[in-house]
């Protein structure tokens, strides 16, 4: 079994129930994610042995937090607890024409306040056969930007396979910040993932992006040869409306570009879906799958979690599979 | 800051929980809401200074639909209280083919048992640049449709625009009587603002409906002609199931017809979605916005009352006028 | 007023509350049904006289299914208490791709217990003019499967029409099983309904799918060959995901074949929308209603089932009419 | 079985959730109620052959209620519906020194609305052993109050047992109303019941209620004087706070006086507590207890209801004997 | 009517439902409060003109909290919004032995990082008949107590009648920054509210606390001896457990000392209970009551808020007194 | 760190919401919970190495329970998984007079069908420090009352001490039975648990319960010298009401006998209270704690269990020895 380390943020999610508006009633719904959290959770559930490295407040709210990650198996050894607070965020899911409202209450938290030199990477990567983070990590101080490049360092250093998530989120940095930042780091990085529309618009590639299907591939082609990725996954939203997304996939690598089906779903909670393809993938690779069954599995990931309440997909293989297959529809 | 007085009920409203069905479980959830009330209330947040005239019961119930209405910035200085009851009515909000159900339980209340001579329009429209009603108000009883002529004429005679929702409801009255009453006041209406189909079919318009962009430009042209509106609103509505509805609103003004985009839209709860058509109208007309930006606002803010549970479309104007962009579709 | 007799089990079923999944929260909506309880239900709410027979553990939880029974008149006099527990089943309704999970907890349940002896069907069809039961009773023992082909020949000898859904589940018994013990019992049926993917699948026919109103037709006339039954009644379900389906059904009688609209429907529940479509044909033809006003009952009921949360339809005939004709459609 | 038929009204309760108070948060839980109804719906879980008297409006607000009573097994045939609304009463619990609060939204229900002439007696009464109402029926309008005399006279004739319960509400009417309507009809009544407080209170009866256990036997002793009541029952509570009360009860018949335990309990929800006793005392007087059982069930009844949310005392008869048996009090 | 002013945080609070533990289920139940904010509210409902005194973040957060003190009539004109974060805290209201569980997540919220200049009391203070604050302002940050004492200097010279209520958090601070900080504001105070444990701990008084009635006087005169205080207003809390409660307070003033009722109370929220106090009492004195008015009303409020859940004590005066006439307590 | 296997069964418990009672409303609260589940949770969290041993069905509701098992550090590697179901039980709390009411639905379980050999006792206990197991385990079937038995001999032979609680349940087995069984197993006890009550019943011991100090004692006498235990622990229930009980406790070693402070606490859940009291003591006698510290923690866990809603106690040591310091009473 491969040993898969994370690195990023775990927060509390405060959200209305169902489709109600922030502050709509007296209650939230709550559960913890954040989006490497969420792709650690996934790597355990399909079987990998997937550890979790992150700092949390010494208080009930974190130790909340670690045992959430514990329940789903996820290795919790390599977690500080310490100053500062817990992030938590504010997430209304939207509904038809109303678009889902994010409110940050990030900052202070103990993660981002920690310091590149409490990270000793050669002990946390110590079995590790890969690494993996994403932009959003990198984005919450330059300490932490400077621990994510000490780590893909390390790893390549190390023969531990690299994964990083683009993941730009414009409440954190700006564009220029975050392609310097990343820029630096994605040399050390075997297998990019992101968003086409953000590729494209953070790397300022040259790709028609009214063609989505060339536009993956003429942008993965590009990162590739800028980056000299092993492999570069790039995913495609349609967002019809809060209520029904578009979603499909692609893995370019040696030269082939592998597409999965295009999904059309119904949202119950879209947020982690893009962690889930990270997951499904990180799995596929780490197991040596073909390319095509890969980004088959990561789109089915992603587009299954577009159904599950909360930040954290949790689904056994067979689902997954199930989902490839039949994309959801059958006859009786 | 332009000022806009409401005149009509505000009802306790009892719903089962998401899409339950009535005595399903033992849980309403409840609001307060009314058609010209949710008016007001639009208005309020859009920024006008927004006054409510109503009767309400000397209770509990009153109080807090007073405070609600408060709570919104909706001046209820106004406000009467006294002898009846709090109007109430139950709403199951149906789902796919099952269609919504309303059962009033409005009788006796302390609005519909007020009397013409209770309503001080001098005093009440001291100040006001704008008067709001819709035909519910005066479908309610004799005196409240006495009381409508009262404050209408009393507006034209002093320059205070009148904004007229034919708002039909075959439970409250016949169609023959609801053409007297509304026949006698609509001279003294500067905008008015019905669903065509409403339209058609009360004033017995000479209108193919099977062609709605059509009958809207057709209907509006022949009400203007008799009425001598300064401008005619007119929505229309496909409800493919109680899940699933379009939408779109035309303007008819100065021999000019004004089309909303076409919606579709999923469904949290339709009721007050008309009378967002009408907060963002009214506001849009009081501020002198170009037809087509009062109409674009309308229609967003009328579809976007779908996603939100309650009679009260709570939102901000930079919501609508993103509605309006996107009509809730990107790509990622 | 006609009397029908449905026999079968009654189970407790719990859910995670809307879309979630199981175990996601500490709380579950329960209610009780089963394929035969919920037929015997809608047939007593279109008012017929409704019995239901069945063998409940003397407890609470028993005393509680025979309450809910009876809150909707149907007769529970005959109705056993006794060995044994009360069946149940977990159900996650499901979302987008994810597909609805089901898991049974009914071995050991009263009724599976219980012995063909138990049963005197001269005393308990009595006054009855129909008999129903499903496949699903057949396959919880093989007394039970003794014990509905003693009720149905029962019902033969004294012309008591009997009414039969093959109601295959795999979970249950397999298909040799299936075929072997149900062909026993056909030959005393009146009325076979089956979704027309199982019938075909069970008893081999000769129909090509692809096309489903022709092989409903195809299907129909080689059953009724095989079986000489007097109607046929099949339904078609399309699975386009676990939040929309699409709809319809057939009755064959003399040589006739008629199809209800086909529909396409939002989700809140499907489970018990085949028995629903079981009641309404009962209710058309134990009252003679022409055979199209049968299939379009059946197919309403059956979609009407999909928006309603538990596994009874509760609706009166005048709501099931309504759905015939507009389809849930509507322009205002 | 012995036959008793209730006269009075059933309302719809709001409540909200726990301990909440009125429109804190946006649920209500609601359940059906009303003094008489609670006694009818105890009878009937007792054994007795309960029916009931109101009437109703024809909408589904009315037919939940009437649908709550039949699920208990209250004979629902002599119930009618017509003109009118349904009566509610929006009830807060109440906590510590928190008193509880109920408001009344009552006023024009069908039942508050009908007529004297409405009631046929001698086709209600038919079979009836035993009639029962309260005060609160006197109270809604002079055609009840006249109602309830022609009922009892009628019963008077013809042997059929009156139990009345005083049940002054002084938010209906006025003393010296009450005493006025009642003093003509108590002369008709077997067995009376009542607060002792209000006993004293509207009967200007000369007793020391500083020592309620004197002042109980003073109180009976006087009114069984003036009405010639066979019995009469008096309940004393004590009312530490909304979440603790004392409660015990008296019958007084044939000169002598029996008094039931003591108890002191922990509040759930006090509502139907008077009448829990009603019904345990009907219950134990049709079916010739000794006076010392009677009032012992009837207490335990009282008590019992305090623990059970709702208006309803929904239990069987072995758990008031245990009630009665040990207090709810035992050691492991 | 008196104008008030306090200052202090307002935070978010996120409790599990009920009696359950944090992190218990995935639902919070939240409220805005915070101690100066509820005392703002009370003083609001009493019908003092009432404004308040913060920072808040300039998000949906911070505006949710200033639309929540809006509607309760609080004017949150004074009401400044930058950067920083929203404060927050969670609770868990334990229950019998299981003490009640507070963890804070104020740090580096909008009022906490704001400075001592931002604060003009001559402007805020401008029509100010008195200033409230408590010790956990002056905790919060150094710049925060020189923000206090300014607005204390300001008020004393200008005629401002100044209320503080100690409110010493272990958790804030230690008690010798405590004494330091305070000490040096206490001169400028008119009113000194505090429970009597604190008091006599953070100044080390000489008082016996095993005798409270004496504690309270003996303490109350060495306050005054010391400070110069107009009065000294002390409660005395009797934890029996979670769930009950004891407490009075006492009034100390021009050598007077004035005791409430001692109660008992069950617990359905405790937080707020000595800011309800604190409310009462200060719309007492700025009304002229007399002392032992005052007194009760302030301990009758202080208990009553036991029984209400959140933060907020919304209730009317007549409320209050009527807790004072009967403690509760009545007897039907 | 010591080593504990527990042995026993663990069920899904499914409660209605707050103090409703069974079938009141539809939902169900559940948790996952069995007596030797409860000791082997409380075991972990007070940070013994717990291990649990018991047999699940191979589906979601099994997965389930053994994923609670793991959130809280409970070792279930030794779980086998198969034929059979899911034990359940329903259980409604009880309030005031009104008793819990517990329904089993245990019958047919994975664990109650196990056979014998199926416990491969050298390997479950290769490195046990302590077994523990109760009564319960013995009663459910004749084949798990000979694996208790093989198992206390394993542990008798290699010097594992055995800890055994006799938890009597009628409901399970007779009390001839109960003493049977259990009396051929004692032999091979060290430390035995129990109810007082339970004992002097079960073993016909000569002791006066009327006073329970003595009876304690005399009872531990007689069982040490019937069994040769190294210890007896026994606790003492008084139950004033389901909303609040007295509670304490007592071990008896080498002669001496101590007891626990005498508490009276309000009611949230008393299940599992016995339980906690069994896993505080198993924790204090295997790290060799005095034998009043071990009887202290044993009851301050048991009280503090009644605060906590389902079968769990999740607990730190530092809020036990809260408990016993304060027994929760503290003043301010």
């Amino acid at each position: 079994m491969k040993n898969i380390v994370s690195f990023g943020e775990i927060m509390l999610r405060l959200s209305p129930p169902g489709s109600d508006r922030l502050f709509q009633g007296n209650f939230f719904r709550y559960c913890f994610g954040g989006s490497e959290a969420n792709v650690a959770v996934l790597c355990s559930e399909l079987g990998l042995n997937s550890a979790y490295v992150t700092k949390l407040p010494d208080n009930r709210i974190g130790g909340a937090a670690k045992t959430e990650l514990k329940e789903y198996g996820v290795d919790v050894s390599r977690i500080m607890t310490g100053g500062g607070r817990m992030g938590a965020y504010y997430y209304e899911k939207g509904a038809g024409v109303r678009p889902a409202v994010c409110v940050y209450d990030r900052e202070y938290s103990a993660f981002s306040l920690s310091k590149r030199e409490e990270y000793d990477w050669k002990k946390i990567l110590d079995t590790a056969d890969a690494f993996h983070f994403s932009g959003i990590t990198a984005a919450l101080s330059d300490e932490l930007a400077a621990a994510c490049l000490d780590a893909c360092k390390y790893a390549k250093e190390h023969g531990i396979k690299v994964f990083c998530d683009l993941n730009y989120r414009s409440k954190l940095w700006s564009k220029e910040k975050a392609r310097d930042v990343i820029c630096k780091i994605l040399p050390c990085v075997d297998v990019f993932i992101s968003s086409v529309y953000q590729a494209v618009d953070i790397f300022e590639l040259d790709a028609d992006l009214s063609d989505t299907d060339a536009a993956c591939i003429e942008a993965a082609k590009q990162l590739t040869k800028q980056f000299g990725f092993e492999a570069v996954a790039l995913t495609v939203r349609k967002t019809y409306s809060a209520s029904k997304n578009g979603f499909y996939g692609m893995i370019y690598k040696n030269g082939g570009a592998y597409f999965s089906r295009k999904y059309e779903t119904e949202i119950v909670d879209r947020v982690g879906s893009g962690d889930a393809f990270d997951g499904a993938l990180i799995y596929s690779l780490l197991n040596n799958e073909p390319e095509q069954r890969a980004v088959d599995l990561a789109s089915a990931a992603a587009v299954l979690k577009h159904s599950v309440e909360g930040d954290f997909l949790i689904t056994a293989l067979k689902d997954i599979e199930d989902a490839v297959k039949i994309g959801g529809i059958t006859q009786r």
